[in-house]
């Protein structure tokens, strides 16, 4: 399968240009971020809440750290929407109103369920702890049978998915080309600073490679 | 105003010492944001977007470029949650089970209305542009009149708000404190690369101050 399937919800109204359904663009843009947002229904009014996620193939484990009480009305399944967002630049036009930015963006419609299978809970904690820093699942301590019970991880297949993207200079007027106004873009990216090591940390205990290595896109 | 009151949604159902109802705290990680996320109930179902936004005083500003559809519904008010997360860092702890991440976010649930005022929508959206690049505002062309008719832009009054943060070392057992793997933390932030001119910018035009001097937190 190279593409996802569009679904009367995730074809666009407006800018079809920007609208893909490539399977390795949407995979890319899910990898890339850390941090999702994940929206809901709670008595007919939206939630919207940030959360770690990771893709494993074409299913998406979303970390229950946040939002407890609905990811345990989860348990005969959420309708949710998990949405990611990369800012790419931000694009500076000769008028305000051609102001935009640039972006990587990935919907995903489904239901999410709640992991019961004690396997799959771990390969999902593992791809979790891997998906904040890639090599990290072999520097630390695997979950204890309890940790795993203790912790909850929803599972939301990748089917309903696309992903929109801006690329590219500002689209100016033509009669706005000659004022005499900077246009451009400004790229930005996420960067790590210094590590700081726990301040219980053995001195001894150097920052390993993964660590120092942290970067994205991986 | 010092804080903004609690509500049965807003009230924390667990980690109560991470949640903030703190009005400058609020505001400043809706300030240092540039995208935001928007949930909305289409046919039942939820709907993430992401979405530029500002903020002025007490009212938060979304621009209307995606959701056109739900946007249009919105003429009678359309019920929405707006959240915003800033990643500080990546939590590296002993144990798996105890990653995570430190963050600034901020949940804003309410009533969403199109701007019809001619004199707010022309203030919404020099605030945008503000929002974008802080003195952006004096090197852009203002909006027309036929541009201001063709934006929609919505006005959330910030009242049922409230901000989570996390700071700080991982948090490890303490039986996991002598194990041989590194822990800490690994600050991220947000930087701006080199700017690109437009490729139709005349040549002559130099790169303003506003666009070399762009950094997060402003």
């Amino acid at each position: 399968m190279a593409s996802y399937s569009p679904s009367a919800r995730t074809r666009p109204t407006r800018a079809p240009q920007r609208v893909s359904y490539d399977r390795e663009l949407v995979h890319c843009v899910l990898d890339e971020a850390v941090v999702s947002h994940v929206g809901f229904v709670v008595d007919g009014a939206p939630v919207v809440l940030p959360q770690l996620h990771a893709r494993l193939d074409d299913v998406l484990y979303l970390h229950g750290s946040t939002g407890a009480r609905a990811l345990l009305a989860a348990r005969d399944g959420l309708e949710v929407c998990v949405t990611v967002t990369l800012l790419d630049a931000l694009v500076l036009a000769r008028s305000a109103f051609h102001h935009s930015v640039n972006y990587r963006s990935v919907v995903v419609h489904g239901t999410a369920t709640v992991v019961d299978d004690d396997e799959e809970k771990a390969a999902a904690l593992a791809v979790l702890v891997e998906a904040i820093a890639p090599g990290r699942g072999a520097g630390t301590r695997p979950p204890t049978r309890k940790e795993l019970a203790a912790t909850t991880v929803l599972r939301l297949p990748l089917e309903e998915v696309s992903a929109k993207v801006r690329t590219g200079p500002p689209v100016d007027e033509d009669a706005d080309l000659s004022l005499p106004y900077w246009a451009g873009v400004l790229p930005l990216r996420t960067v790590a600073g210094p590590p700081i090591p726990a301040p219980d940390l053995p001195t001894h205990i150097e920052v390993p490679d993964h660590v120092t290595a942290w970067r994205r896109p991986a």
